[in-house]
């Protein structure tokens, strides 16, 4: 039941002539699908309408030749057939009573056009990189013209495919920021020099779509609020006054902060709400409705910014990938039910380098049309009287029981070695900064609970004949993997030679477990690239080692660059006293230290006490083997499959885990679900 | 008229059930088409057909679910949908009576399987890395029936779609390497061991294929043969063994070597046949047909490779992109029009990381289907009398002419300021490693002398006043760019501070025109990242100099990285011992040295005598300004229109300003032709 606390959060607001039945926003944000994978982009944001986002929008949507973002993929809003596929996806959120928004999206010197080979243009060409092919021009006044022209075009299209929300795209640095900055609009005609000319073209641009659109559709523009560099140098109270300017035109205003990186700023650096203290500004400067985003998932929290006054819809991204449901949830009163949000930005490397959105906490994401998969719905397994055994509480094992458990198996035992479930993440939520992450535990702790015909059994170890004696008839094995200090290093012919007598090195686990290093300097070696080595590397800095990370890579950790959260990363590291060093092949552990060689092949060596190995994970997946080993055995004891899944198949990213207990469970009625079933591909419009 | 020593280039050969009209054959190669832009695909092949190329294949064509490649585009081919849309290629080939080829493909360990989700697979998981996402898990024996299973359903469908030779991809380090290697296959089954199990799952899949479709098809594998490191350490002995083994299942052998980067090796570091002394021995090994590639443009060096047994066929993939006609021309006598493959791999950075592949010497590539473009066939001008003056003879300004003179127009005047022509190539093509992109002026210079309507004038700068009165009724200014050493940071706020009284720094012109640094120790500042700082470098260290080549990039010229040139330039800077600092942002030229930050906002210095700036260019623009500055003198002049092309407009990279010249040529019939003409969109088969 709703809470009266939380009653705010569904009232209906007003934005032009466009009514949002409550103050849920789904703001724009890429997912890979854009306007190319139709049906897989209209059931991943039909979905948000259904769990209750009143309005829900899809990406960007460049709408000029010239605003090429190969290879990204964008929701191009170019011709009818752009049209066509996305009608689609707004009749879906449609069929939910939600409102449909469209991003219209210039990106001016920001946008590739190597595809295209269109040269890049900018409202001037002065400070202009050519990081892209070619450095961009400056804007004459037909183009000018034509973009607009060009918005207009991709307004009446949006109006036409039922979207009833036209933005007029404007943060994040792209063509628009680019007016409003002194530091790249040079320009000394009608649309440079002060503020008032340097808004001109957005301010145009506006009117414009308006006039086109805006007694059918809402008018919004996203804008960057920011009092510290800004983005391009524009800072809050310049923005503030644009938003005096543009307030006529204008129906809602979407609210960010900085760049991408930090927009999007994951949890290990930014807190919830930390765009705040500027987005928050804006209603200095309008009475029109504004959303802002600030990674929240705790109702009471929204409540209290609606309630302040700074924003009239919460706006979301991640939280809406991670929780679909969110709304619904606080709706009914289900607040332990919300799936929160770790900001990892898991669905911004899967869908920024990958080109197909995916998400650490809800496996369902991005797998709505082609694996027919929702996240709130299971289909009811044929033969419930099957007994289920997980033997291990990672993330895999707790997300295959909880998927069991919902589609009604009568009895299913999640059985767990340690004292506490979480598997790997029960010492990774320990890293600095990574305690967030925590929630990936805790959700699927809360969600069990509520399973009565699944049970939590902690503490408890199986061997091969435990596991024949449980009495199940299905076994499945989630043992995980743990990190080898052996030496070996993947993909790399010549394993790193260890001193005689040791057989392995300080590993993750290890130092997460109590050991630590023998003597102050320490070589962290991360052949890994992601969180795990950095992670390590912190905590024993800050405990007072003094810590050299080492790793093969061009740079520290280069799977942070797709996460947004590279630089920063490096800084902290760097901030934090962590010494590193880059195209290193770590070959040997030395009376001194260790050697090893350049990434020129010169020798190289550092004086440590102690190594730490990153280096790979190897499967725990000795109680499997030990099963299959002995079918007769298996069969005598009345277990009709064994499977195996997660980190014990392979070592994996979380996310991958997550998904992997998740499919086995939606697919366990399968002839043979060891393969994934067979996928939909999706179709043009 | 063909050439009597050039007449066994043209001699038929068969490939098992099938005939090569001539032995000419563009080897499987990735465009960024893949089975999603069906008739990009089917243009892009057919015209390479038509140029004379008696076989010619598409891209690797994944077969199974865990070969997902995303976000790289392949021709996939598991399905009707996949083999409808390749069937249009199959056609435009058959169209011109060459040999279609599709190569089946796997990746195992190498298929990333984000997008997909799958677990990675590989003959053996002890040695996999977690790059993308999950380890790699050791292939069961169901795997192994499934991957073959999906390699035959793959070659029926290609059979069915028209293709008629058949690959099992076995080079590049891909699945069918990773099982004949013993770095990557540890397995103790029948799958392992020694080469003859380490050969099985090869030999199996050849002989599955051959069975369903070797009646119809000509089944071709294309293996990698190699005796420094191999790929994967496998060394030729090893494959020529194989090869003995597959040879009764082979109607065709695909030989390269090493890794892609060296397989593709540009011409900055692998001459022209640089992979005979491996590829050539495989005649060791089998009498069946041979195809190896070798950058080759020259017809007498083809020829004596094929007289020498070494191969049947000509393979190609770059030499076929920069010019589809080379066959056709080796035919007709034309040898001087051979548009000869500069080994830039523009080609690979395009369709790598863009999605299109182009090229820097066919501006065409890439273009036949969305802008009807064909490589040797202009659309006569309507209204040839009009006398065109085109300004510079840069990239730009040669193609644009030459393209006007096949066009048909009456008088084309192309002047060049200096001495000779081709603008910055003129300079660029005497950096260290650079020599062979002077072919892009060498062939147009042929090009532009064979054509009667075109003259060429060098040593002539024209005022805006002569360019009135010159008598043209067209201008087209080609003025290019030159490097600016004001110190501007392109995308930074902060400029770089110079000496008082200094008013710019050296640049890469001024190095090139002779002048040198005011002492023995130099910083080049690279913000480029491309080819000209590394070139500087290199060039003032074979001179002597002590050169530390400085960039805020977090490695040195990063685009290298996706020409595949970036480790081997890396450590070619380093062996010719030139220093390299990255993630370092210049700030001011000191009375010492130069003073800037790290990218952790450190200070940092470097005691130098000199600097030299390669950070940003600047369009030489001066002439066009005062041209329409000045409208009525125009119109007095008879001038209809004045027109700015290149890196007059902006700079970019060379290919672009090819491509800008042109584009122009091709569409300055149009009534506006500043603006590009839109292109077609692909459809869906």
């Amino acid at each position: 039941m709703l809470d009266a606390r939380h009653a705010i959060l569904f009232e209906p607001v007003t934005i032009g002539p466009k009514v949002l039945p409550n103050r849920f926003y789904q703001v724009p944000h890429a997912s890979g699908f854009g306007s190319h994978k139709p049906l897989t982009q209209a059931a991943f944001r039909g979905i948000k309408a259904e769990g209750g986002w009143g309005g829900v929008c899809v990406e960007y949507a460049p709408v000029s030749a010239d605003a090429d973002e190969a290879p990204h993929v964008a929701a191009n809003l170019r011709d009818d057939r752009d049209a066509a596929a996305l009608r689609l996806t707004a009749d879906a959120i449609h069929r939910h009573g939600s409102l449909a928004g469209m991003e219209l999206y210039h990106g001016g010197n920001s946008s590739k056009n190597v595809a295209s080979r269109h040269a890049r243009i900018a409202p001037t060409a002065a400070t202009a990189s050519i990081d892209w092919g070619s450095a961009a021009r400056e804007m004459t006044l037909d183009d000018i013209s034509r973009v607009q022209a060009d918005f207009v075009a991709g307004a009446r299209l949006a109006r036409d495919a039922g979207f009833d929300i036209v933005y007029v795209y404007g943060a994040h640095g792209y063509l628009l920021t680019q007016f409003l900055s002194t530091w790249s609009n040079r320009r000394t005609d009608a649309y440079g020099g002060n503020l008032a000319g340097r808004a001109r073209f957005a301010l145009e641009t506006l009117e414009m779509v308006r006039t086109a659109v805006g007694d059918d559709c809402a008018i919004a523009t996203r804008i960057c609020v920011d009092g510290r560099r800004g983005v391009k140098g524009v800072l809050i109270e310049q923005m503030l006054e644009f938003v005096r300017l543009a307030d006529p035109l204008v129906d809602l205003f979407d609210v960010t902060v900085g760049s991408w990186p930090e927009d999007s700023g994951t949890s290990r650096y930014y807190p919830e709400g930390h765009q705040l203290p500027w987005t928050g500004r804006v209603r200095e400067a309008t009475a029109k409705p504004i959303v802002g985003v600030g990674r929240y998932t705790n109702p009471d929290q929204m409540a209290a910014v609606i309630r302040s006054g700074a924003f009239d819809l919460i706006g979301a991204a991640r939280p809406a990938i991670a929780d679909p449901f969110l709304p619904r949830k606080i709706h009914e009163g289900r607040l332990a039910d919300i799936r929160e949000c770790t900001g990892a930005n898991v669905c911004i490397m899967k869908e920024e380098a990958f080109g197909h959105v995916g998400c650490i906490q809800n496996a369902t994401a991005g797998e709505e049309y082609r694996r027919g998969w929702h996240p709130e719905r299971f289909d009811p397994t044929p033969e419930p009287g099957r007994a289920i055994l997980v033997v291990g509480a990672g993330p895999a094992g707790m997300e295959c029981a909880m998927v069991l458990g919902r589609r009604g198996f009568d009895a299913v035992h999640l059985v767990e070695a340690e004292d506490e479930i979480g598997g790997r993440l029960r010492w990774t939520r320990r890293l600095p900064t990574l305690g967030d992450w925590g929630r990936i535990t805790d959700w699927r702790r809360t969600q069990l609970d509520q399973l009565p015909n699944v049970e939590v059994i902690t503490g408890r170890r199986l061997s091969a004949a435990d596991v024949r004696d449980y009495g199940a008839s299905i076994v499945i094995v989630a043992t995980g993997s743990r990190w080898s200090g052996d030496g070996t290093q993947p993909e790399r012919s010549r394993p790193i030679s260890l001193p005689a007598g040791t057989s392995e090195a300080l590993t993750p686990e290890r130092i997460m477990m109590g050991e630590r290093p023998a003597g102050q300097r320490v070589a962290v070696y991360d052949v890994d690239g992601y969180y795990v080595g950095p992670g390590i590397a912190e905590l024993l800095a800050a405990e007072g080692y003094e810590v050299c990370l080492v790793t093969p890579e061009p740079v520290v950790s280069p799977i942070s660059d797709d996460t947004l959260e590279g630089p920063m990363l490096r800084q902290h590291l760097h901030d934090v006293g962590v010494a590193m060093q880059v195209g290193i092949t770590v070959l040997e552990r030395t009376p001194d230290g260790i050697g090893g060689e350049t990434e020129y092949g010169d020798p190289w060596s550092l004086d440590v006490d102690d190594l730490v190995l990153v280096t790979h994970q190897v499967p725990t997946d000795d109680l499997y083997r030990a099963l299959v080993a002995d079918p007769q055995a298996l069969s005598a004891a009345g277990i009709d499959a064994v499977h195996l899944i997660g980190d014990a198949v392979s070592p994996r990213w979380i996310s991958e885990s997550v998904f992997d207990g998740h499919r086995l469970a939606r697919e366990i009625d399968l002839p043979d679900p060891t393969f994934p079933a067979a996928v939909l591909r999706d179709q043009p419009a």
